[in-house]
Formats: structure tokens, C-alpha cells, sequence
């Protein structure tokens, strides 16, 4: 039978609270598809941890879960225990780089039982794929401040693409695009941003030549989002740089009821070092520790550990379909979470999803 | 009697049909209410100017209309014709930066007679002012490509944030906010963007302290742009750089029903230098010469125009609200255009809104 190692990393905020529904649902998926997974259970990348030790991690993380199969992750940040920048740039933003997940991929999709936010949308309508390039761009570490301090003070911050970089997230879009209904949308802002953002779709173009099959076009980002609010159902996939791709992701998902259903992979898809899988919607410390927050995103980024880890095939395809045929079951009849119009707390949705497994 | 000189630069695409019914209202308005409106027709800033001259704009540009009380403005850019980045760098960009108008003010409402594509959202419920930053941050000319054609070809863009340049939109933005609901959010990134943003939340704290009878939050773009769209109604005043400002002032005018409404005010508040007047549409170079586009945001942007020359006061205030009351009693009773589901053309709304002011 198929083994897996896993490291559990909940983090902290609501991450700790839907961390265990993620797990619940999948030793009920494991036990029926007769997949072995091993958990590796951490308790560092959280801001508890950085108060004590004064860094978010040990020295030696990497040694500790670099030979995982996977990472499942619930969320960091608690920006009144430790500045933001100083919490992610510590674990989750380390992870995606050094573990070089460069892609990070996350449906949007309108399911039974969901009330959109947009008039007229139903189930079935608003269904694409958000690509997000994942180690670079706008999320850079290079720049600086001078004159500090006096009026003529300003500060200098790079955004950082390289071909190989860019080039390999398009490749992985434009596939997946093939996959698909063989259409895409490259997010853009090259009439603003002057240097990157042309070469960005230079290099589109170069790429969208390989796959003549697939139909693409490019918008502006500022356009871009008022689409996915006034047409959500022209979109299958779209491909964006790092921040771009963060917006559109989080967008995207608010389109379709609530951010509390978004799953993400944080994926190397050359396989040299553990993908990581986690809700979109972070750590929210205004509402943790009441048992309120939907563990949706963290059981649906749990199936999409499977399927990669199955490579989209086998018992953990069938494992994964499961888990989201349960979770679609229980958005059609409940129990619901506040955030869908329930009154059922994080563990009884978890558990009724566990049961339907 | 008042009397101002007004540069007239209608443009590319849409700009070019705009424009004209943006005049016809202005002229009914200052006909009723005894102002002196002097035309300055610019034929140049346009893509045919360009590819007749091989630049934007003849190098005495700013002697032309330097010495102008105000910009009217159409749209620039038709990516056929010319690269959207050369167009814009040449025209729109460079009147932004060289007339230092470092405020892009922006309304995001939701009036009678428009349908809102958020579900169960009415009159009233959106009415919020974005204020963008307008002269740097991420849209900065420095950077530049390096083993360019090679694979390890690279690419680095520069964001430039000045103490300067983020002090003062953030004290205009707060001071507005005092006129208004004593409420603002400040748009952020800084647990991904970890050298500018941070900055950025420091400069707003510090401005901050200065209105102790403000209340103010900070929200990631993310998350803000999801808010936007789950909840419209919670925000006042918004705060944004330049490109975050851009993606807000798009979304937020999605929200209340289509971007063919939408105004804004490139200002320059020290009035040393001419403020720039301009739908948020663009040329829209796929709908353009077809007598379909909306007016009704050039209108608003004309009207925007006469107040901000006017002070807030005076005569033009009183025009300003005779046109804004004329548009928004064509909104209710028609005629419309086909982005609000009306059939009219560009031309008919356009004298309509005239007929009433
Ligand atoms: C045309 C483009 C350069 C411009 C911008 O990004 O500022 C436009 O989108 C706007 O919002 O005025
Ligand atoms: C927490 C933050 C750094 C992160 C990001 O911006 O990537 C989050 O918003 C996400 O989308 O995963």
C-alpha cells in the first residue's frame, strides 16, 4: 500500500482550530482508500514560538521536513504578537522559496448550497484556475531606505523576474490550459508598471507560441478584477505574477461565497522537495479560538495534498474526489459555519465531512 | 464673471466620442450658471498622433498647456497601433508626474437605477472615496534587463516610495476622511512585500497619530479586494499606492455596476500646475467608433472639474451638483446606454444629461 510522510504544521490563529478537521477527514479518506500517512507533527512556524525563541523556526527545519512528501499547513500571523513581515517572511514565504514551490495553484469555484455575493451567479458558473507564480516578482527581499529619518527619506523596493521563473509558470498555465477548455488569460499591468510588466508579456508570447492550440488574451490587472465581479464565467485559467496572482486568489474565491472554502497548493512540481498545501484564507486572529471558522479550505487543500501526491491518478485521485464530494454534501445540506449562514462550529463541520468520507 | 482656460485632449478610441458630450454638459452648466469656459482643443496625446510623429505629444507640450486651469481628459492607448507602455509613459503618465498631481480622487457609488452585480445591494449602500497615489510607488521608470536573451536573463523593476510623496497622500486622504465619515482604510501589503509596505504602514501610523478623531484600519490588498466585493458597505475612504489605487478604483466602480460611470481627479492640490480630469474607462479600442459608449463617466469628471476649480464652492459647486443631479436622474429614467441595459447611443445620453442641466 502507498505510505506518505506528512509534516503538520497548523500555525497560528484558526489554523490551529481547522488543522485537526483537515486531518480528521483525512484518516477517514486513508483508512477507506488504504493509504498509509505518517504525520509529522510541528510545533515551531508560529508567532508562540517566535515570542519564546525569538525566530519563527529551529535552525535546522529544513533537515527536519525537507524529506516529507508533503507539507500541510494551516496559517501563520498574529500581527499583534509579531509584525506580519517578520512572521511570513520567517516560515510560509521560506517554505515557498527555498522548497522552490513555484507554482501556487487555486480553484475558484461556485458550488451548490453557496450563496454568491454576485446577483444571478449559480452553482456551476464561475468555475477557473488561478496560477500564481510562487518564489519571486513583487515579493523580493531586495531594497533598502536612505536618508532615514530626514525629509528627503525614501525606500527602494525591487520586483524581481527572471526568465526561468517566468517562463516555467507560464509553461505549467498553458498546460494546464490544454488540460482544460484550452483557454487562458496572462493578468498583465504593462501600460503602468513600464520595464517588467512588457517583458512579463514578452514573454507570454513566446510562450503562448508553443501552444497554438490554446486560446489566450492578457488584461490589464485593475481590469482584470472588475471582470471576475462583472463576468466571472468568461475565465478557466488565468496565470499571474506573485502578487497579482495573491489578489486575483483571493478574489476569485470572495466571488464564489466566502474565502473560507479556498484551498491552495504551493507546488514543486519537479518533485525535489515536499509541496505545501493551505487554505487561503490565514490565520483571521479576530475570530480564532471560538470555534467559529469554516475548516473548508484546510479539508479541500488536504484532497489536493492527495491528488499530487497521487499525480492525479490511483487511490489518492479517488481518495481526493471523495473528500470533495463530502465537502460538496455537506455545503448542500449542512451543517454550515456562520461565514455560509450556519450556526454549526469548525469541529461539527469537520466531523460531519469526516463521516460522509 | 468666473472664467477658466481648459485644455481639451480627447484621446484615443472611446476618449474621442466621450469627450464631446462631456462639453455639451459643461456648456449647458456654465450657459446656467455664468461661468466662462475657454476651450483649448489639443489634437495630439493619441496613438495616430504618435504614429504620424513618432512621440506622443511635440516637445513644447508643456508651454501649450502648462498655463491651463484645468485638463479635460478622454482616454490614451490602442495597443495596436502603439505598445500600451509607450503611449501612456508618453501622455497621461508623464501629465501626472510633471504637473505633480499626486492625488488620483476617485468615488466608487452606487446610484438609483443601476444595477449592482453584488446581490441585494441597493441605492446608498456603496459611496466611498478611493485616493490613490499618483506620481510613484510602483509605477516607477528605474530598472532595467540584464543577459537579456540568455537564460539567465533577468529583469528588475523598481518601486519608489518617497517620505514626501506618501506623507502628503496620506494627510489629504486623512483630512478627507475628517470631511466625511471620520473613517479610512489604508491598503497594504506588508507580510508579503516586506521592505516598502512596512514602510508604508509607519508613514500611516505616523500621519495617523495627527487625526486622533479618525478611525483607521489597515488591510491587505488581498483580503481588501475581497472585501469589496462581500462587503462594500463597511469602507469610507480607502488610501491606496498608486498601484493598489489602481486595482481599487477599477473594482470598486465593478461593484456598483459598470466602470462607465466611474470619474476621477489627477490633482494637484497646491494648484501650481493644472489638474488632469479623466474617466477611469480607458479608450476601450473594442468598442470604439461605435456611438455606444457611455458618456456619463466623462460627464462626472467634468463636473469634478468645475468643483475642484471652484474650491468646493461657489458657482461651479452649484454646477457640479446640477450636473452630477442631471446624471443621476438620467441613470433612473433613461436614456441608457447597453452597459447599463439601455439602447441608446453616446450621443443621445449625452444630450439628455444636457437637455436637464
Ligand atoms: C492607462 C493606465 C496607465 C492607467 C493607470 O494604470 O493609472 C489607468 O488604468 C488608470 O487607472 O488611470
Ligand atoms: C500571508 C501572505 C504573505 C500570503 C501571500 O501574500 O502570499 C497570503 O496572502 C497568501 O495568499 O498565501
Amino acid at each position: 500500500s502507498k505510505k506518505y510522510r506528512i509534516a503538520v504544521i497548523p500555525g497560528d490563529g484558526i489554523g490551529v482550530e481547522v488543522m485537526p478537521e483537515g486531518l480528521r477527514a483525512l484518516d477517514a479518506a486513508s483508512r477507506r482508500f488504504g493509504i498509509e500517512l505518517e504525520y509529522q507533527h510541528i510545533d515551531w512556524a508560529s508567532c508562540d514560538y517566535y515570542l519564546e525563541h525569538g525566530k519563527m523556526m529551529p535552525d535546522d527545519w529544513k533537515a527536519q521536513i525537507g524529506g516529507a512528501d508533503a507539507i500541510l499547513f494551516g496559517a501563520v500571523g498574529w500581527p499583534e504578537k509579531v509584525p506580519d513581515h517578520i512572521s511570513l517572511w520567517g516560515s510560509l514565504l521560506k517554505f515557498r522559496r527555498e522548497f522552490d514551490q513555484y507554482i501556487n495553484l487555486r480553484p475558484a469555484r461556485l458550488f451548490e448550497g453557496v450563496p454568491s455575493p454576485l446577483a444571478g451567479r449559480k452553482a456551476g458558473d464561475i468555475d477557473f484556475m488561478i496560477v500564481r507564480e510562487n518564489t519571486e516578482g513583487e515579493y523580493s527581499s531586495v531594497g533598502g531606505i536612505m536618508f532615514e529619518g530626514t525629509e528627503r527619506e525614501f525606500v527602494l523596493q525591487e520586483s524581481v523576474f527572471t526568465r526561468h521563473g517566468t517562463e516555467r509558470v507560464l509553461k505549467f498555465a498553458f498546460d494546464l490550459a490544454q488540460q482544460r477548455e484550452k483557454k487562458i488569460t496572462v493578468a498583465t499591468k504593462s501600460n503602468g508598471i513600464g520595464i517588467s510588466m512588457p517583458w512579463w508579456d514578452a514573454r507570454a508570447a513566446e510562450v503562448a507560441a508553443l501552444y497554438p492550440d490554446v486560446k489566450w488574451d492578457k488584461q490589464h490587472i485593475d481590469i482584470l478584477c472588475a471582470r471576475f465581479v462583472l463576468q466571472p464565467d468568461r475565465f478557466d485559467v488565468v496565470v499571474a505574477t506573485n502578487l497579482f496572482g495573491d489578489i486575483l486568489s483571493d478574489l476569485g474565491p470572495a466571488c464564489t461565497g466566502t474565502i473560507g472554502l479556498a484551498p491552495s497548493g504551493n507546488l514543486n512540481p519537479d518533485r525535489k522537495f515536499p509541496s505545501l498545501f493551505e487554505p487561503v484564507h490565514g490565520s483571521a486572529p479576530d475570530i480564532a479560538g471560538r470555534n467559529i471558522a469554516n475548516p473548508i479550505a484546510m479539508i479541500w487543500s488536504a484532497a489536493m495534498m492527495l491528488d499530487f501526491l497521487g499525480n492525479g491518478q490511483g487511490v489518492e485521485r479517488e481518495a481526493h474526489d471523495a473528500m470533495l464530494a463530502a465537502v460538496q454534501a455537506a455545503l448542500k445540506e449542512g451543517p454550515l459555519t456562520g461565514d455560509l449562514g450556519g450556526k454549526a462550529g469548525t469541529t461539527e463541520v469537520g466531523q460531519a465531512i469526516a463521516r460522509r468520507i
